[in-house]
């Protein structure tokens, strides 16, 4: 053991100290600037293979005798393990998706990470992969994001995609609990979408009732791996009808739960009184995942969407927001009644794009559209639009906002040399 | 393109040759016999870890715009992967596991291994992983048993555990089909249990309705990495409970569909005319494993137990074989009254093993006792007990049989020099 080692953080057991995962312990072992590649600029294609990545990774190590290692920052590469480890084999696997935003203040943001860091432990319970402080991962991961944020994400208003990922990285054939695991975060560097600008529409194509992405006591509702892996043959079929993604049902009702890996919304006009509802799946059953772009949606919408909100900040007309089981034919009878105002889909990849079509068995339900500026037809998006502007104001720094995150990127205090 | 290619085993896609799995191609790169490890005997405490593999493995990849390359069988050793693989995040995995065993006639043999190969084509597509010609897998599989089995299976009536497994090796953190996949097989060497002996008796515990393993539409009847990783927490519940498995209930009325990752067998008499029935879950749904062991217990019991079998082979009341969905209910019904005969699991690692004790909520359903020969109270397994030595005749070479599947150990021609 290190003397270093703070022993306050940690339990003994059976004579062994058993560590608390501790950013403070972090070691870092940079790359120096003239040995990193390029940073490939916004509109270079090498960001469309999904596969950029910034100059380190930072992992972290745990077994269930000692707990977790000291974390380390270093050079990107790759991951040994062994033939039997467990993740290979057992899906002992989650991962978090985050966004790390420059601002037009050129400050460097996180978006509510405190939910990403709080939803890992939910998702690592659900397959057995060791608990830890989330206060301590966020630290870490900020750390991370700190130390390849000045040179990786130069330009304001851009965005790379930050990847916390746990896998079960021991030699386990029987099938238990991991007995080793691995934490690790990378940053990946994508197509960019301007602020300001949406989506045209996506299309979505309905689920079969022979692929069902999840269940009531499933796990549907964490981001566990388990949950990717198997949806990929429906996401194939999505794009062989020209759609972005499958739209998840569920159930004998044909419940609608979940576009591809983001939340789905829809606005209508109720028959009876002719009031707006922004209605959206509901999580008490836990068939979709508790996504943040929908919490933060639903939240932003009951504040300034909202009937009972007297000081309305724009010139939309309020609308009740609801959470609820909702099931296709609902859809379609306001399709059918010129009921639908617009439909969206939200999450960390997709930010808030509107939905263009649905494609659902032989009928094709299609959303309102108008004229843009340029005289071209396009999905309406009003209240995308409104939604997706002022979660904007808050990642880039427009508005003074609790859910925006500033990672310290002269911090350099935690960090201590190998 | 090495020139020693054979062309017709592929197909022109754009112009690029898009290979078939070829074991024909396969490229041994051995070790030595004086560099490995020496062999554990068949007590050695490394087998309890389940982490002792035998020298060599083989490995396949494949890519999707160059199909399957050469297969090779090389030293054992970590496999690397790019932290944005697949298999990482998104559970695109699957894998097989069979026994290769050392007969009394000191032959090879495999059992069935035809229907794991066919299995884990189905298991493949689910999870979007390539296609391949099963006689093929076939052939690689036992070109690496045969390789290994000489120096690591020297004992007759001894088994070591082989595991093909296929994973999405390439970086993909879009959630699309692999376009990188490896397939890859390793021996473990695990605890053996004797030839005509059997397990004294299995305690389960009934999963709990915010733990379900499968649903229809799922995945729950391949050997996907996904049904594996969610189930664990259930298992540590079982372990804490002093149980060996769960056992997987499923629906409002608690259908009874696995044990742990094993299928599940009753033998009770009905309450109307007192016949005797062999009963498991139907797999129609496709909630459960469709196991070859549970197919190969069903296949022999109808034949050598079944009523209409005028030539009963043993002195054992006939029975009726039935796959249909039951409830746990039925079960304590069953136990209540008196009419349970005995119950067992069925899968390559627990092979036959009778069920002492089923818990189910305040309930403990106890199965049948009967005292041994040295006078212990033991659990009642005539029907497991003659079901097992069947297949044991099979497997270990005592009974000529088409399920059994001989490994030619002296067979070299097939692998070329690197």
């Amino acid at each position: 053991m290190a003397p270093s080692v703070d022993r306050s953080n940690g339990t003994i057991e059976n004579g062994i100290l058993v560590k608390e995962m501790n950013s403070s312990s972090l070691i870092k072992n940079l790359i120096p600037e003239d040995e990193q590649s390029p940073v490939p600029g916004l509109d270079d294609p090498v960001r469309m293979t999904q596969n950029a990545t910034t100059a380190h990774i930072l992992t972290v190590k745990w077994t269930i005798a000692e707990g977790w290692a000291a974390p380390e920052i270093k050079r990107y590469g790759n991951i040994e393990l062994p033939p039997t480890a467990s993740v290979l084999h057992y899906a002992t696997s989650c991962f978090e998706g985050m966004k790390a935003y420059r601002g037009f203040d050129n400050k460097l943001r996180l978006f509510r990470p405190w939910l990403n860091c709080a939803r890992m432990r939910d998702s690592n319970e659900r397959v057995s992969l060791p608990d830890f402080d989330p206060e301590e991962l966020l630290k870490l991961i900020s750390t991370f994001v700190a130390t390849d944020g000045p040179r990786w994400l130069p330009d304001a208003g851009s965005t790379f995609y930050v990847r916390p990922a746990m896998v079960g990285s021991g030699s386990a054939l029987g099938i238990n609990r991991p007995g080793e695991a691995l934490f690790f975060v990378f940053a990946a560097l994508f197509p960019q979408s301007k602020p300001g600008t949406i989506n045209p529409g996506i299309r979505l194509i309905t689920s079969q009732p022979s692929q069902i992405r999840a269940w009531p006591g499933g796990f549907g509702n964490t981001k566990v791996g388990a949950n990717y892996g198997p949806a990929m043959t429906a996401q194939v079929r999505a794009r062989q009808n020209e759609c972005s993604q499958t739209l998840w049902l569920f159930g004998d009702s044909n419940i609608v739960t979940e576009a591809g890996a983001s939340n789905f919304f829809v606005i209508w006009r109720r028959s009876d009184n002719k009031a707006l509802e922004l209605v959206t799946c509901s999580n008490d059953t836990g068939v979709i995942l508790n996504g943040i772009t929908r919490r933060s949606v639903l939240e932003i919408a009951r504040e300034r969407l909202g009937i009972q909100d007297a000081a309305k900040q724009v010139e939309l007309e309020a609308l009740s927001v609801i959470e609820r089981p909702f099931s296709i034919d609902e859809v379609v009878k306001a399709h059918e009644e010129g009921r639908i105002i617009e439909a969206f889909v939200s999450g960390t990849a997709m930010f808030i794009s509107p939905v263009s079509q649905i494609i659902h068995e032989d009928k094709f339900i299609d959303f309102p559209t108008t004229q843009n500026e340029a005289g071209q037809k396009v999905t309406v998006s009003k209240y995308a639009k409104t939604i997706k502007l002022w979660l904007e104001d808050i990642i880039y720094g427009r508005e003074e906002h609790p859910w925006a995150y500033v990672v310290d990127e002269t911090r350099v205090d935690v960090a201590k040399k190998a």
